[in-house]
């Protein structure tokens, strides 16, 4: 990938302040990964909704990206389906349909034991800027 | 409000990361507010959608656990319209549908002009688990 | 509303198979009508999803058209609330945000009680060609 | 699959107003099929999204009822990404995580040239009356 592109993500101060790292990603496909501390955590003592959007939301930007062309989130739905068990939670995200101006993403999160605890799926619309220089 | 559920907000450890405050509660409903900083940008500058997101959360939460039921987050659907303009953003969650066991929250998001930059659509399920004792 | 927006919307084929009336259009709004029969029924005898889903989908294809470009659906999200009592359910689609290339609208489904039955909210692209000529 | 459920399938009216074949049903999967017509298109001679709508959520409730529990749709979300190419499209219905009182489903929509034209994110609400007697 670009350094422009890698340099863009790693500038995502909200996903640093989360602790959200980006573990892989290539064209039109993403990984992201977060240690789960006490402050992902909310008031019945479960992740917090955002912290699993966050974790998604950072690998949708990176797969979306990664197409070259700046891409901005016009929509995501996310279903929770578990909470997560274990102390480590991963994101993976995958093209699912892109034409000129807009694309989807599939966004599957896991926990340690790779049970899938939320599915998150967001479109994109592309602007005609380019990352690459 | 009841002691109990404002004290369940209240540690809500991944809103407090994220600096969200809890507005105003009532029977159905529910206010936000995020003052923003640096930390809640993403690579190209704007609020990441995750912290706009976790604001919704936040009100979301709130207001379905206002009817005294444990709610459970199953679904959200985020729109995203514009940039945020200004220092302060705000969530307003209202009840839209509420039946034995499910309901539906409609959440607008709005920047300091007023202009509202995100509209969360959320459903929870209802447990028989009584936030009141 | 111009003679061009109300023969493409009275060209809509589907939308006269399935029984639905356009009762109203204006710049961003619109409302559908639809008088039930038992085709419009599923397996569980209660109003299936895609016959709800035509009839909001007809409102945002008016409200989102309204505004003169030609308006295409990306994306939309519908909620369940309860099943239809009565005989006839109105869709009332409202526009929620609108910038140059995106418009977001919110549809409410009542039955005839007036109580709200779903929520659909759906976003367009808006083409650079124009509905007037 | 039992006789039930395949009876209860085959009494959804309006999936059989808008001409909807079940092609194929087994444990938390189906698969569905159209063949279009002029009645299927909209204004501007596209397939009409309630169309596509209906040809998923007759998969949808084919795979979520194959679990032998009534389910109820709660939520379902669509992304169109291309108009549909040749005589025929399909939708095919997926599992993606079921609990004991909720159940979502991934159906995909094909058009002739086997490109995905729309993906349908659906949830349901397991309810405690079973399909089989």
């Amino acid at each position: 990938m670009s350094e422009k592109l890698l340099g863009l993500l790693a500038r995502d101060r909200f996903a640093a302040l989360v602790g959200i790292e980006l573990v892989e990603v290539g064209p039109g496909h993403a990984q992201t990964r977060l240690a789960l501390t006490d402050q992902h955590l909310n008031g019945v003592d479960i992740v917090q909704g955002g912290a699993l959007f966050t974790l998604a939301d950072l690998a949708f930007a990176a797969a979306s990206n990664s197409r070259g062309n700046i891409a901005v989130a016009i929509n995501a739905n996310i279903a929770f389906f578990h909470p997560a068990r274990g102390k480590v939670i991963t994101a993976e995200a995958q093209e699912v349909s892109r034409s000129n101006r807009l694309a989807t993403y599939n966004v599957d999160i896991f926990d340690e034991d790779k049970t899938i605890i939320a599915r998150f799926t967001g479109t994109v619309y592309r602007k005609r800027d380019r990352i690459e220089d």
